[in-house]
Order: C-alpha cells, then structure tokens, then sequence
C-alpha cells in the first residue's frame, strides 16, 4: 500500500481528551476516531489491525470446532425477559422501542438469543454437543465511556456458547474453550496469563480470565514465579504464615489511645509491632452490620468477604454507621462485645491468643484479646488479599502481582439460561434434560487497545508482527525523486510477493516527519530507502521494538530482509510459523 | 466439513410465514432463523454464503482504490439534525436515547457519519479523492417488514462515499465504482442489469441501479434486446409511434355514454378503439390538483409525471375529489373546461388533432376533440409507461421488460452533505470549496436472498458456484459402513487439497433423505459415494443446475472432477478463473 493513496492521518499532538497510552497512540496513529462518547470509527489503519485479531481468533475457535454464525444487534425484550435479566441488567442494557412502541434492546451479550435459537432446533441428544460462536459489535450503555477503546459503548467481541448433554460434556466443552484461547493468546505476540477468576454466585472453579500484563492494567493479578499458578487476586488464596502462638493471653485491660485512629498510630504510641494489632472493618452487608477482622498489617480482599457472605451487595460502614455500631468513632472498634450481626475473621487471627484491639470505647484500646476467648468470632475464614510477600498457595515459591487488563474469559454457565428458558433435550432414554452451557469471550476491539498498553514507548506503537496492521514500513527518503520512487514501488513490490504486508511512505514528505510517523504507527520492520544507501548498495533497516538500526544488502536482498524479519520475530518471542 | 459436525437444521416443511421462494429456501436450508419481525440469525450455512459475497465486494473495491473502514451503528442525533435528515427522514429511522437521555439513531446509512468524519480530516486537495467503504450491520424501522432478507430490518451493506474536488473528479469515482460494480456483480455469477436509475430531486443522469434479474422481482426494468439500454420504467423515456394526424377535427360534440366508465366500456360503445380516445387521470400533486392525459390503451407512469412536476408528494385523486374537480363521477374527466392547477398531456396526446375524451359531465363524453383547440395543455411530456410494444428509444431495437430485484446503487451526491455539514476543502488557491460526494451501495444480505429468487428449482436452491456456501456435497449413502466412512472421508480430503470446500454428508440418515437434503440446500454439485459405485470403480456425479447425471471413473479422479467442475461452471457462464 502507498500511504500516498491510503487514509491514514495521523495526529502530532496528543488529543486532550486522551487519558491512557493506548488511546492517545491509536488516535494519534489515524487507526480510530471518536463519533461520540465511547463510540468509535475504525480507520483503515486500525481496520486492519482489527481483522487480524479477528482472523486469529476465528481460525483458532474453528480449530476447536466451534461454528460461526452472525446473531442480531437488535434483541426482543420478551427473551430478556424470560432469563429474567431485562430487570436485573441495570442500566448499560440500552432499552429501546420500534415503531410500533414494542420492546427491544441493543445487545450487550447474546445469552437470550442464542438459548431462543437452539430450543427451537436441538431436541435430541443426538444433536448435541455444539458451539457456535460469532464476532460482533456489541452495546454497553456505560455511565462514564473512557479510555478509548477499552472501556467503550459500542465494541466488538468474539462470543461463543457450548451447549452439552451433561456436565462431562459442558466441562470438556469448556477446556476446548481454554486451549483454543490459550493458543490464540499466544499467537497474537502479547504477554498474557489465564487466570483462575472469581467465579461469582455461579460456583464451581470453570471461570478463566485471559489477561494482558501492562503497567497501566486496572486489574491485579497474582502469578507464581514457579508454578503455573495464576489467580485474581480474589481468588489468590492467602497462606498461613509465621507460626502460630497458643499462649494463653493475661486476662484484658483497656489502654488509654487518645486520638489513634490508625492501625500505625496505635502501633507506635504502645510499641508494639502493627502485626500484634486487630484491624476491625464494619460492613453494611445487603443491609445488615457485619465485622470482618484481620492483621493490622494485612489488607481485606472484600471479594473474598464478598464470597463467604454470599452476599449480593457489600458497602463499607459510613463513619455515622460506625458510631451508631461501636458507640465511637472510627478507629477504635473491636471484636469484643461488638453488637453486629456477625464477626468474620481472617485466618491468621486464629493463630494468635494476645492481641490488641479497639475497645468500642472513645480513644481507647485493648490489651491481651483473645479471640477465641473474648468474643463472638462466626468463623476463621480467607479474608486477606495477597501480596508480593506471600508465597504461591500451590506450590510454596514466590509470588508475583503484575497488572493486567481482562480480554477474555471464560465460563461454565450450567443451567441458568438454558432452565429458565426452556432449552431441553432427550436423552437416550426418551427422558427430558437441561442443556448445559458455557459461554467464552474475547474482547476483539479491546485487544487492540491492551496490545498498545503493554507495547509502547515514548515514541509510538510497538505491534507484535502477528496484528500489526502491515509489517514493514517501507520508508522513501525523497519522494520527489521520480527514479527513486520507481525503485521504491519495485522495492515495494518485491517485498510483498515474497507475502510481506508493506506500507510505503512515498509521501511529499521531509525524512524527520517520516521517521516519526514510522515509530508513532509502530510497525515492527522498518526498511529506509535513501539515495546515499542505494549509492552505497544497501538499505537500512531499523527494528522497530529494539530500535536495532542494521544495513541489508541490495544483493540477494531477498534473503537478508529474512533474515532480519526472523531476527524481529524471535525479539518478539515468536517463531516464524506463528508470526503469519 | 462433515455433516454431522456442523449445524445444519434443514426443515421438511415450507415454514408458514414465509412468502417468497428464497425466504421459504434460506429457512428449509437452514441457512437463517428469524430472531423477530424482520430480523434473523445467519446460521453456520448462511454465513458461508454471506462471507462469500463480502469478499468478492472487498475484493472488488480495494482493486477500485476504495478503503476499508468500519464506522459505528448508534449514531448522534446531532449530526442528523445538521444534514436535516433527523425530520426529514420519517419513522424508518429508529430514535432512540441512552442512559443521560441523548438522542441517537441506529444507522440506516451513513452519509452524515462520514462527512462528519472527513470534515475533521480533510483539509487540502491534496488529501483528494478519498473513497471509503464499509461492510456493515445497518437498521431500518420497515412498517411491515416482509420476505425475510428481501425487506428486513437488520440487515448487511456494503456503503462506500466518495469525495472529490470538482465534478470531474467525481464523475471519474462514479464511473470507477460503476466498473466495480460491473466486476463485482459478474463474479457473482448471476444474471443482472445496471438500469439508469430514477435521479429524483438531484438531477443529472449520475444514478444507475443494478438489478439481479428474476421473476418474483417487485420492480420493473426496460431493456434493450440489441444495445446495452437497461434502465428503470421510469427512466425510459417512451418512443413516439404511427404516424401523427393532423387533420382539423370537426367541431367537438357530446355524446351521451350512461354507465360507461372506463376507457373499454366507451370504446366498445362508441365502436372505436381505445387508441382514439383520451384517458384524463386526476392527481393531488404537493396539496393541488394536476390532470394528466393520456391515450387510452397506454398506461401513466407516477413517477415520471412527478419528475415532470418535480413534486414531493402525489396521490390519486379520490372519488371524493374527482367529482369536486369535474362536477362528474370517475369515468367522465377530460381535458376540456378542467378546472384543475394544469393538464399535462403525454406527448402522444399532441399526434392526433381529433380525440374522444369525458365531458366532465355525468355520463356524457366529447367527440372532435383537439387538446391544442379545445383544452388548455401546460405541456406535451413523456408520460407513459413503456411496454414490451416499444422500441429501444437509444436504437430503436426491440424491448424486453423483465423483472428485477435491486441490489446496489451507484448515485452522485453532489455537495447535498458537504454543504449541509460544512465539508470544505482549501483549493491550490488557497480558496475554500466544497466537496462533492457520492454514495455506493450494496445490499450484502439482500443478494444472499436475490440470488434464490433467481435461481432455484421446485426441490431447492441452485446456489451459482462463487457464493456457494460449499462448492461440492459428498453425499455418503450409507454411514453406517465404517470401511465406506474412511473413504467417504479420505475422498473430502483430497477434494479438500484440490481446492475445494466440501461438505461431507455422513449423517446417519436414509439416502433419500440425503438426496432431499443435498437438492434443497443446492450446492452446485453432488458427488455420490455408495458400496455399488465403488465396486464399479465410479463415483456419481449430479450438476444440481442442470439435473445431469454423470459417472467419474475412481481412477485418476482428479482429473475427471476437474473436468466435471468445468462443466458445471460453464452452465453458469461462469469459466474457472471467476468461479473462485
């Protein structure tokens, strides 16, 4: 392609209403445009970039022997409301009326649908298993759209569903699912981690979260160095450490803490290490007062809390709830003689007889709390969220916690939909069944935008070659020069019969506005053509994520640009055979 | 693809609802499933198709230079409001607002998105031409959507919108797409006419349709049996015939004609032909009333006289208004002391000096009519509705006026949105100018539907071989053999390695049923395994649009399936090198 006769316009400044990396380097690269908030045009930069990811994933989900079919944007209400999920959905489901002021909504997810389509068609055991997947835009009327692409309203998502006889089937289903995403993951060229993921009020482990490591990740994860462990961090469980002290406790006293609200605070004005402390955390959950205790030196998961309480909301207590509970103010509750409804503590308190904690008094503390002892404890639960010093639950070695941003996930759904709509099936033995479904997806458009977040530098983009939008930029210093740009379009052309993608910047450009256009689109090979090279008989050729500036021969040119390309392909970790 | 993997519920029964052939075969074939009124789930089979004609579109427009893009579905109401459209546009636009209470539409095309997006970029001429196309999931609030994909509400295009600097250069991508469209539509390898297309309020002859011919078509077309002249009835201009009198006719006298209310009934009354006498047909044109006059075995052409009239609105008077206007019921109207806005005559009217028209009395006609004389006629204009009687108007050969369904439209903007929305460009006098646009659609989806009405038999579809969704059925008749399996699917394989995309029948069903199967969903050719061919040394082979039945030798297979292959293109005028 000649960016002479491409739409590919790219931006010097960063746009003002950019605030992450990713979308200020695809607006800046001319790949998107905003219409309106958190709805996008795909350029025919980002257009590109955009198909591989899908072609990738398409031939992956095929592999695993899902079949595409291509479901609609516009969905009844009637189905949403038979999931019972019209209600429940909140607000990002976008409701909307036709003509004849009938219901419908925009899809955000395509459960309903897919359970109408397949309680129409599977009646037999025989039938089953199927997965059909699709890939599609979707809507999600999200309150406040940022981040570009990836927090956006309108996005394209691959999503599949599996529907199985029984639960050996749903659970093979689901680890075709798995493999498939794992090799698809690996072929894009991004560093990634599947993920054990909380797996909410559905139960059972068949929940994986695909991540994309990047420094400006919104979600944390924890990941062994040793094993192959790799968690969120709610489902991180938390390993006993040190080692346990059954003394028995003096009996206790208070202790005067005149203003030490703090876990600190306390530590220092009694001299006692912060891990000698009891921190009490007052909850209103789903409506109701609930205490959960830990280590003064740890911080509270509330998912994990979220979980043992099966709770559907959870809030922490307002200082003016806090007061009316413990009878004063915040920083000096404690689990002894605490009127709540329950008191949850984390594990580790279990392993101590001598603590101090809040007194439920105005400034004041207490010495020698022993819980089992002192109060009213529900239960020694995981409560504590993980961290770098904590070692792997499964295999003891150490743990690290990168950040990630979610782009896949996959889900064992079982029964939900498939019961309350309806979808049954016979089996051998003329007996009515429930279909079991799982349900798997790969955020397509958001690919693009954690692709950038984990590959940049100041400069600009760094695409892995297997989603770059072309290869090789091909870079003509002097476009004026007609003799030049002959050699440069055969150049061009030589590259691409050898089944490169190239970009040729033959644009009535100076050098310096191309070279940073080259590193601001970012794709991994760059080939300059100057006429000082061509004098010399070479061509210089920069890597693009190393910046490794090297000079290719014009002689046997064809093997020396293979060279090189390999060279970029194993500095991306990849071979050549996943690279294409 | 074997059978038994995949999804592919073909129906027994024509589905109730469906009224058309290709609506009743895309369900039977299980190629799609309705989702709700006028929308639909493409299925694994339907979407092989569908991906098929995308790509020949694509393919087609990236050789035309047009770039690919992907542009929202929820658009801002704002933009409507400056193309004027938001009103103009009527109920066909689905309104809707999201969560903060914004107006937004869902796109039923995308003129306002893509001068909203090119206004923000393009500044110089240098930038132009630019041409941008997308394929895309578009919506249309149809009062009464109908024939499943033929007139949907959800449904795929391909849109493309050219920008230029002067007519010239618009004129120039008009005829750029026109050859794409030309290529595109060959490729498909259906039957087809671009027609000169109605040009409505925009003026100019830059409107062509291209039409897939067949006879469930709802429009009309006229076209040359000679020259290439193809265009839409109310394009075609009508020829005049027989030779002009221009005897003075002797002076007008009144006829009694009780009870004879049509132009037969007076004929056949007064004993001439209906050729002699003057049918005056009454309108409301924009809130007034027009008289059109016509000969009476010819046949008015609504469209025609509302170019003439360049009206926005016309409707048939009612009976109500006739006899306000003629002070006589329908059946008397002539163009003799009509007191109306004004009587347009169709140019045939003005070949005659002596006519028989209605009195504008109750059952009273007129004799020696002479429009020129007796009447007052704002002009003499081409009216009529041509009939299979005409000659070509171009080279006066003989017509034909088959039925077609439209499928794309090719159409000169002008400066319509750029003005509206302010799309300038500076000039290389550094003067500001508007860009002049046009605007090039597809209907992905309708063609799928399009190409059944055109070629189907009473046992299924004939799906010509480039949008085929496979290209060869191998139908194994008995599945039960697993020896008889194992070739069934070696014999894929290799088909497979020859190029072709194959779907195995290996279901276990009775071969009569496979046979049904194979015919309905009409891929080009069959290829039958059985225990008796094999031991023969032969496979049969069916070429589904012909019927004919032939026998390839097992030995050197390759060649004699190639061979066949060839054949089965030739019958759809198809020769390999299109075919894939």
């Amino acid at each position: 392609m000649r960016w002479s006769k491409y739409y590919l316009p790219t931006l010097k400044e960063h746009p003002a209403e950019a605030e992450v990396v990713s979308h200020r380097l695809l607006m800046r690269a001319g790949m998107i445009r905003k219409l309106t908030s958190g709805i996008y045009t795909y350029l025919p930069l980002g257009l590109r970039c955009l198909d591989k990811i899908a072609r990738i994933v398409r031939e992956e989900m095929n592999r695993a022997g899902a079949l595409e079919v291509f479901m609609p944007m516009v969905q009844p209400a009637d189905l949403w409301k038979e999931s019972g999920r019209w209600v429940v959905y909140g607000k990002e489901l976008l409701r909307i009326q036709d003509r004849h002021g009938r219901d419908y909504c925009l899809g955000p997810t395509h459960e309903e649908v897919i359970t109408d389509l397949i309680r129409g068609e599977i009646r037999s055991y025989r039938q089953l298993p199927v997965n059909l997947y699709q890939i599609q835009t979707k809507y999600r009327d999200e309150i406040r759209p940022r981040f570009g692409l990836m927090r956006g309203r309108e996005f394209i998502m691959k999503d599949a569903y599996s529907f199985d006889r029984d639960d050996e089937g749903a659970d093979a289903s689901y680890r075709a699912m798995y493999d498939a995403y794992m090799r698809t993951f690996t072929r894009f060229g991004m560093v990634f981690r599947a993920v054990e993921a909380d797996s909410g009020a559905i139960g059972g482990s068949f929940s994986h979260e695909f991540m994309v490591l990047a420094s400006t990740g919104e979600d944390t994860i924890a990941v062994c160095t040793a094993c192959d462990f790799a968690a969120n961090l709610e489902k991180a469980e938390a390993v006993l450490r040190g080692v346990g002290d059954e003394t028995q406790a003096p009996p206790m006293e208070q202790v005067a803490t005149p203003d030490k609200h703090t876990v600190e605070d306390v530590a220092e004005f009694l001299g006692v290490e912060p891990a000698r402390i009891l921190k009490t955390l007052l909850y209103e959950v789903d409506g109701r007062p609930v205490a959960a205790v830990i280590r003064g030196d740890r911080e509270l998961n509330e998912i994990k809390l979220k979980n043992v309480l099966d709770a559907n909301e959870l809030n922490l207590a307002t200082p003016e709830q806090v007061q009316a509970w413990t009878k004063a103010p915040v920083g000096f509750a404690g689990p002894v003689d605490l009127h709540v409804d329950a008191i949850w503590a984390d594990r580790e308190v279990g392993m101590s007889r001598d603590w101090i904690s809040g007194a439920n008094l105005p400034d004041t503390h207490l010495r020698h709390v022993d819980p089992a002892r002192d109060a009213v404890i529900a239960g020694y639960v995981d409560l504590r969220q993980v961290t770098a010093e904590d070692p792997c639950p499964r295999c003891g070695a150490a743990l690290q916690l990168p950040k990630g941003i979610e782009v896949g996930h996959v889900f064992k759904l079982g029964t939900k939909y498939s019961e309350a709509m309806g979808a049954r099936y016979l089996d051998e033995n003329g007996k009515e069944q429930l279909i079991i479904m799982g349900c798997y997806g790969i955020g397509v458009s958001r690919i693009m935008a954690a692709c950038l977040e984990q590959n940049n530098d100041e400069n600009g983009a760094l695409f892995p070659p297997p989603i770059a939008p072309f290869q090789i930029e091909l870079i003509l210093l002097n476009s004026k020069n007609q003799e030049l740009l002959a050699q440069a379009t055969a150049l061009h052309d030589r590259l691409e019969a050898m089944g490169f993608e190239v970009l040729l910047d033959d644009r009535d450009e100076r050098p310096g506005v191309k070279f940073k256009d080259a590193d601001l689109i970012g794709l991994p090979g760059q080939l300059i053509l100057g006429e000082k090279g061509l004098a010399r008989g070479v061509l210089e050729a920069k890597n693009r994520k190393t910046g490794e500036r090297t000079e290719l021969a014009l002689e046997d040119l064809e093997t020396h640009v293979r060279q090189w390309w390999q060279g970029i392909l194993k500095d991306w970790g990849l071979d050549e055979g996943k690279a294409s």
